[in-house]
């Protein structure tokens, strides 16, 4: 499909089945977390509803249309300009059967689905609380990153609504939020069933962290072998590589 | 001092600043968890007040005798034979000015010490739900290993009790229990600061995880470097070598 490219904007190459993605280089571009979550998130079945709370780009619902198959995949996003340059990425890989955006407040999604209508859903929220950190950003990549619009209670609610009984939440997070992530999950009944830490070198703190939680599950969690970044030389590491296609 | 060795116990050499403990063959027997623990809390300051809860063969009051100046260190261990154990090993290290060993149950601490009395307090707690895991072991590791006697919740209720305000945990427990810790940390007020999870190896699940918490600290954490404990050739790594003063 024809699709319109506007100014500051460029398509970037998804390098997964030829999927592409347009991004304004003026505003929040999609990085290594939504890449490392849609791998972390690649055992989703074939078959299922998938929900992305706060899409921005498209990045994740596109990237899952390459990994799963006959799956549906709905992105909501709060602000208009995201949303309607998520839509002509959609179209730009004529994915418009398969995913569909939402351009809304996640807290407005029963306007659009029905309770427990989810098997997954996913996310990579903003991650920073409001009072915190530097705030010298245009306002759009402010929501992004800053818990302006919707906090991590709001996305938990949100996913404990919308999820089925079972239905999996997949989270990418800073690693200084998983007290509040773990106490979270736990007053929703979503138990967090596999963590995993990614550490930029092997000798540096955890920047990331990946969730799995299960809507009413059993208690029993594992921490998965860690996930590094850089080898000390600063080149990828093998499992980097494996995850970009590049290996 | 002359100290009475029973039988099947042995004494072992602690490899820092000539201490030794007692030990019995066929009772839980301290490992890798206690010493990483001890290195874990090294910032422990001179002049402090620190309670181990669980203290079983004394081990960390030992250790933690030898890598901090002037502290005044209270073990308690409900399991007679082991804290009976533990005050000839303080007794043989010659250490009754530094460290008492107290045989009671955890949750009678108030008998012996005021509220908020401690700086510091650190526990390698039992581990395991009482359902969990094969239960096939003597009474007394039953009881050092499974929460039979206190669970996490005990512990983390006289932590609550027995710390001054902005005073410190360290703790050493299961991964796989991490959300129980953040939850009932939160529930408490102590608030969790540092978080170094434990691969066995770098391509393997974490099997370890050590906390430190401060109570009534803003909500700030850092997930440190992950320790890993042997190399892809099942020699010690750098790390642990230093931690055990080899290198």
């Amino acid at each position: 499909m024809e699709v319109e490219i506007k100014k500051n904007e460029r398509i970037d190459d998804l390098q997964i089945n030829n999927l592409k993605i347009i991004q304004n280089k003026n505003e929040f571009c999609f990085g290594m977390d939504a890449v490392l979550l849609s791998d972390f998130a690649k055992e989703i079945k074939n078959n299922t509803n998938i929900l992305d709370l706060g899409t921005g780009t498209g990045v994740l619902p596109i990237l899952l249309s390459g990994k799963t198959k006959n799956t549906k995949i709905v992105g909501i996003e709060i602000q208009k300009n995201m949303a309607e340059m998520a839509t002509r990425s959609i179209n730009l890989n004529n994915l418009e059967n398969r995913i569909k955006i939402i351009n809304d407040d996640i807290k407005n999604i029963n306007n659009f689905f029905d309770n427990y209508y989810f098997d997954v859903i996913i996310t990579n929220p903003p991650y920073k609380k409001i009072n915190s950190g530097l705030i010298n950003e245009n306002e759009g990549k402010l929501i992004s990153r800053h818990e302006i619009k919707c906090n991590l209670e709001d996305i938990i609610i949100t996913t404990k609504k919308m999820l089925k009984d079972k239905g999996t939440l997949y989270m990418v997070h800073r690693p200084e939020r998983i007290a509040d992530i773990c106490e979270l999950l736990r007053k929703y009944k979503i138990e967090p069933k596999l963590i995993k830490f990614v550490y930029p070198k092997i000798n540096k703190e955890a920047n990331l962290v990946l969730i799995k939680a299960v809507k009413n599950a059993n208690k029993f969690l594992k921490v998965e072998k860690p996930l590094i970044v850089y080898k000390e030389n600063g080149e990828y590491t093998e499992e980097i590589l494996k995850i970009y296609n590049k290996i």
